[in-house]
């Protein structure tokens, strides 16, 4: 392994614990920078990722609609009285291909809410393509595959 | 610290990566190929290691008794609802000698059931020795060290 | 990046590896030499933290004050029935300074009493400034931000 495998390896790390806190202080409004322009995000059922099914709860076929979203997110909860936390560990390169690199990793969110109750919000992987654009790493695509078939309808948060 | 080291810290990392990706995907017929033909192999509880009772919940003392263990759980489990998510972090290299590596990490496993309810399955840490054997970092001892001292009885998967 | 970019990377990343086993492990004597003579440390919640209110649940200012806690705990607690592993990713250097580097990170504690409960004890950040002291990286700060307000007022181990 050469030095500037380990850079790109630790660079693509960096790209994932950038994410995790820019959703974690709720700077929503920066979230849409991690991907992009043309970007695909989804959040969906481990069950309907492997059933092929191309929707999911949440989908969005470019930067502007994640735009969208945390507009929407912004409108609809004027009073936020929970905080999320992500935890992100085995973070792989699955394959480095020429325009994108492959990549997945584990998540588990815990959702406190104001009076103190925790509770398993979301586990499951990303299954991810991350490319170099404008002079950073960003998501091309995200899979955010739940482990859970049922999702919380209140879900709205990105993850 | 010279770029081996740092290679070398990654790849046993790696290693890690890639253990709780088969088992999270429910790769099990690949998860004996993670340990030397000659492996120990067992799940404890953290009091039952500090007193150094030798047995413990799952023991293996051989890879094909790692294989064996797969078949039965094939056999078993024909119909499996629910999905298990490893999230492992702290990864620490305690002492590299001769003929293997002496490693520690900590471990939570979060079980997420058909029906969505998802509960902390285990959480611990594991006491490894790895070694290079067949062109690969594998496990040459696995101690699995459960934080609980009473273990589900229904506890059938690798961890 | 160069080598000894990556290399002070993954020593600093080290430093949170070794802190978590030292609490992990109930080696708590040991736990005030990850910090500076004249540390600041604390834990507090989000709530307090953003309102920016100096004080918190925990609060020392010298590491002579972290083994005057570590001695209260250890008469206090003659017989502690529950273990405590913590979960931390997502280390960040948030910035270099002449003196200090600033870092963040998540974690995620869990508790598990002896006849096997687990819960989720602990859920935030760490908010910190890393110095290099006495041939090793240590803590002159460490502000662990829980999410919650409410906190377990049997909460007395470190974090």
């Amino acid at each position: 392994m050469q030095l500037e495998v380990v850079v790109r390896r630790l660079e693509l790390e960096q790209l994932y614990t950038d994410y995790v806190h820019c959703l974690d202080t709720d700077q929503l409004e920066r979230w849409p920078e991690f991907f992009t322009e043309d970007c695909f995000y989804r959040i969906t059922s481990a069950e309907n990722y492997e059933a092929d099914m191309p929707l999911g709860l949440i989908h969005a076929t470019s930067r502007n609609m994640l735009k969208d979203r945390v507009s929407a997110l912004r409108e609809a909860n004027i009073y936020e009285p929970q905080r999320y936390r992500h935890l992100v560990s085995s973070i792989k390169i699955v394959e480095e291909r020429e325009s994108a690199v492959d990549m997945m990793a584990n998540f588990l969110v815990v959702r406190t809410m104001q009076e103190g109750d925790m509770i398993l919000f979301a586990a499951g992987r990303y299954l991810d393509q991350v490319t170099f654009a404008d002079g950073a790493w960003k998501f091309a695509r995200k899979d955010v595959v739940l482990d859970s078939c049922q999702i919380d309808t209140l879900l709205a948060i990105p993850i």
